[in-house]
């Protein structure tokens, strides 16, 4: 997480002073419960709520109580104590550090999953206007980076809309997934608390309670989350890397943006560069990483140890913010994108029409020429167009072997675009319920 | 995937004669479809069902075939034809090779996942009724791998199965990514081929229609999946690991099932090793490993790119075959875990008390004393027993300042090991539905 | 490691032949030092060497005996005992199984490392043959895809070739961390072995003896080894991705030997695709991927745990064998690369001119227009022709500002292609030694 | 990278100051190179050096003409152009930014690894000092987590410091990597600027010239670079994971320095935790993880891309101030190691001598039993002490078929401790070139 790829909503969630605000709510809620339960007078419980609301958590202060405490609650709770005066002993009784930290961090995680998903709505919506923006603009499909045969636009861009849907889904799964609140005290056994308390703070910040935690919340849940995330980013940089191959100075058939006043090179002027893509690139590259370490954390020992902590401090910022930067950089890619029907037609013309060659195959073997026959029979017209350039459609009628089953109306009822495109509405209804 | 870490039901989904078998379906699947549409006849498709079911698919001949041609699709539809006769020429109308490899795919995918689950289901059966066997069986519960405050045998055995139980809720979701059908043709466009076929593959296998290919399934789907499988690996590292630490010779609180004729090591005839569980550490590395190649599938180039493929070709039984063995070798760990609750017993007891350390503390603060001076009160008595031994009851006891807030039947009462336990039956009420 | 991306030479160090051969080898070394030390008679020693010589290992009756006694090593031994009778109670005194597995693995990689340099030697023959070849041959340098300035496609390969000489560089530090001996018994004290054993079995294997081994070689060495694969799996990539970019359709400045009689797509005879370099891509994904768990195995507990010896049953021979064949497979791409200098040439000269761009800049600025200035005279005239196309020297001589600074001539001249190539020389000299 | 786990001197290293100030000194060194060529003026070179040094560069100004040029380099050029006045326009005279940005990189990361090394060298001596304290200390070794021999404590840390003695060797052939610098221009032909130009500016920073650069310093180098932190800090995990084992409760060899006025544990006393080994496990993973990016960046499309680039802003910074703080903590952590030898021969004795197991065996076939009958004959005496306790020895001496072989005093001599140290001078004069 650095500021030149962070977005303020997100970083915000990660600041210390959001960190206190939620571990004060915890304790806070805590206590209600506990009150509730007569382990500690009402009036406790009210003072702490109305005293913690008011207060300014000063992050300096709590760092100087931790360097002498080495222990970041303790000396939370220290500063609390501060503002709440007396009846800061009622707060935390029975509780252990864990049961704050991990709830606070799975908070921050749910908060962060938030964003990530209204940032996926937000490329949706992008997506989905690009893609019946040009759901019929013909463009040349590529396997292996070669002419394959026509496709549009708009499917492209269906295409991603569809996959980023299911990131969605798994984003909300994800969610789901650490959406869980633990106060269950040393070791997990409830042994000074009462589990009904956990309850109650579970159902006060929308969470559910931990079915079993052992002082901490299990970390395959962590692990799942950011293993989620690292196909998020995985999507990202495929829908990135479409991009940088369409902006190529050969292919140009799409260019991010380029503000006036912008430099695409310090020694170049002429240079656009797809500079976002290849950024998202990059960026993909890491939350990817960053899933390791969180399933190496899945094997804490015994009850919990703490190696997982220092993982999560760093992992927790650094792989929501650089998602959310990410995803939100690319809805701008997608929504500002300049795109050029003109050059997709040139290129789809640029072998001569070796990209129906397909058709003619089939053509063939619908009039009885066995398939690998046919196939022979194409491949020796394709070839020297692949070569040497030329007109595929004019060898094939000059080919007495093809002539002798397609004549010259047929071989160019073969060449029509059209027979490409007629199921692109069936492809948007499936994806956008719509065509 | 290696022979000493592979189960056979699971190595057949990936031998070559599955493979060809199902890819046999797909097409002749397809042709049922095209018969009813009238695009091929009826007969044909009749004849490539009947020949092709009583057909043996010869794996060395096939290789051959592809030697020349270099193209394995071909290669079988040749060697197809072998069998079919002429009507072998209306197989794969309209297709291209990844409607077949990619279905295939996810055809062999959704029966791993379906293996999977069933080993889960029978780790989880084992986790059960050790759990409940042990449910009250008193152990120390131990943080840092520094003893903390008492659990159970069952707890333990509880939070793994609460685990794996959202391992197989994983699972089910990674075999809904995957369980996809694409007969779309080259690109994905349905140029020569109408949806309705790839719906009636889709229906026939079991599977259900991808909503946009472009030739290949996209691969974020693949993703999901082999994080997934990375995520359980890791929970499997994350019991193997508790076993381990429970066998060690200090701590031999349980021990993997130590059959007669076994030898622990051949220099040293005394040596009983958990070496099941470290070998399970292993694999779950591997598995692990797996899911980032996966990751880095998905960007595949254009409409699709083959990438892919080798990556596939290796994790795709790597990681299933490894996980299938992983899992059921460390349900067998479980169903036959020696469990020994005498010295669960004696380490509960080993430091003197200290473990009701936390009660005691509590205790003061409930009869007034400030959270930070009770703090100072119990840790001065509980260093040298963590130092040099003793008891730190009577410690405790002999101590004036803690004796002018609790007389020594109150202390006493402290050190209850029932205290730890009363939740127990909560805890194995939310994991298993009873207690 | 599957029989598709292997090739024979690796595969076979990787067999169980090989290795019961290996540890046989360290064992009748042993038992030589063992007899020039007194410890067993001279005449045991040559008996195991004559009956182990001619013996030949039965592979299914070793694992038949581990099924049994659950000890690779064990049942091994037992099975030598078959041979060579009596005097094979004089075989692995004062020796633990790992001082057999552990030089054995790494004898193993040691070859895999030859084998890997090897490979790397034939990839460097073609690199510098090619480069030499096209060491003039002008092409366009791209940045982010987009049209830069001239280089030669000589200079490409000659990157090539130097990435590849530090790639032989680190191969060689590589195998030189693994070629290890250890024979140090049980924790590695020679408690009952002379340390002169491990020395004469190292200086008979061509090994150095582990300065200090801990009944295991520590896996730092081999975390090492795999990383290093790793990076030169990386470098296979990046070569292979070059090879992709350069033969897409637009491009085609480059092509993969694309046989007689081959097929590029089942259902389109016209393509041709670079399915080798897509191939390669995926390999090295793969390698790469092993690096982790070898990380991991690392921290083994104590003096050793057995976790890592799954993983390298798996990576030994999967990351060696892969990576042998990536290497191999891509010295034959290069080797037989077809290469288009007509093709690269008009991609060169398609953007009008616009690739002298800086030319002009630094031109401008000589002239004594400061630097901002300059960017927008030949931005504002590079633009039109990057959007519309046009020529690039045409707009500038008709621009007023720029004429007022360089004359028709002088404009003409930094349009020069040579005047990029002028240091190809030197540049080749760096990296050959030569020009 | 986060203050928590950062040290000043390597954060500084990173900061834009150190940044702006490394790009200053590589475009004056290059004046002073295109002076002498006589390409601009000597007093042009004068002046910018003159003004640059004097200069406080301006993050925020620079930030802001960023924002405005996008443009990271051109925005510091503009700026130095504010102090430097008129003969800015000098500088950077046929470079391209990736000439600063690349060398500026590399000089950070030699910068990063000479105080990585530094720290290793810290660790090495505190290793070194405690080794030699402890080299005649008994403790146990352990295989799997059981007891296997005998060893010493200086022996455990004689293994640490020949593995950091190799880390550190890695670490300056990773350092030895990075050591380059590259002035070339766009795509690295050398096409305005003159290759002296380079080799002064090398000469001048300390670093040598990359053979053939692409406008960017290939990244094969940088992936060594950062996957020789993940070996160290894979190492790193080692050792914590030792010092975490020895700290468990039931053993207690070893512990981390607990100070006065510390707190284990909010919740419990009576805790010492070992935290700091704990937080180096997690450390390690976030190394280990930042590897796999820094191999992906490898692959930049032709003559260069720029996901690297973000990639790069994160890991180079985090990957070094992560690993300069780890190894800098476990130094400490060495330094302080409170170590119990008393606690080591208690664990020791724990066995009832099956430590000598071995010997037994051993003696038994040097007297003629078949090793077969041997193990058996010990592991009967052996399984009831490991499973119900009692005295080895004694079940020996009373187990006739043992007695047939041995006598008492044969027996006892079998389990002396220092049998199994009179190699430990031998092992510390290979580590350490001194006993």
């Amino acid at each position: 997480m650095i500021p030149r790829y962070s977005r303020p909503e997100m970083a915000a969630i990660w600041s210390p002073e959001t960190r206190f605000r939620i571990w004060f709510e915890i304790e806070a809620h805590a206590c209600d419960a506990l009150a509730e339960l007569g382990v500690i007078p009402k009036s406790a419980a009210e003072t702490i709520w109305k005293m913690g609301k008011a207060a300014e958590f000063d992050t300096a202060r709590i760092d100087e109580i931790e360097r002498e405490v080495k222990h970041d609650v303790i000396a939370f709770l220290t500063h609390l104590a501060e503002h709440v005066g007396p009846d800061a002993r009622f707060v935390h009784q029975g509780m252990t550090s864990s049961d704050v930290l991990d709830t606070c961090f799975n908070i921050q995680l749910v908060r962060a999953a938030d964003l990530l998903i209204a940032d996926v709505d937000a490329l949706l919506a992008a997506l989905e206007r690009r893609a019946f923006e040009h759901k019929l603009t013909p463009t040349i499909g590529r396997s292996h980076g070669i002419h394959a045969e026509p496709v549009t636009f708009g499917l492209k861009l269906a295409q991603a809309y569809a996959e980023f849907a299911r990131n969605r889904a798994r984003l909300v799964a994800a969610r789901e997934e650490v959406a869980t609140c633990a106060i269950s005290g040393a070791v997990g056994t409830f042994a000074n608390i009462d589990p009904r308390v956990e309850e109650h703070v579970a159902a006060a910040l929308g969470l559910k309670p931990e079915p079993v935690s052992t002082q901490v919340i299990p970390r395959d849940r962590h692990a799942m989350f950011f293993a989620t995330l690292g196909v998020v980013a995985s999507s990202i940089e495929r829908l990135a890397t479409e991009i940088r191959h369409l902006q190529r100075t050969e292919v140009l058939e799409a260019e991010e943006y380029f503000s006036p006043g912008q430099k695409g090179s310090s020694a170049m002027p002429h240079k656009r560069n797809p500079v976002l893509s290849e950024n998202l690139t990059g960026l993909a590259r890491m939350v990817r990483a960053y899933a390791l370490p969180a399933m190496e954390n899945v094997a804490l020992w015994h009850e919990r140890d703490i190696s997982h902590s220092s993982v999560e401090r760093m992992i927790g910022p650094d792989a929501t913010v650089t998602l959310d930067f990410a995803l939100s950089r690319l809805a701008g890619v997608i929504d500002k994108l300049l795109i050029y029907p003109e050059r997709m037609q040139s290129n789809l013309d640029r072998l001569g029409g070796l990209v129906h060659s397909q058709r003619v195959l089939l053509a063939l073997t619908q009039k009885g020429v066995a398939r690998e026959d046919a196939y022979r029979l194409v491949q020796r017209n394709a070839m020297p167009v692949w070569e040497k350039g030329g007109d595929f459609l004019a060898l094939l009628k000059a080919d007495a072997d093809v002539r002798a089953r397609l004549d010259e109306a047929e071989l160019e009822a073969l060449f029509d675009l059209d027979y490409h495109l007629k199921h692109v509405d069936t492809v948007f209804r499936r994806v956008f319920g719509r065509a």
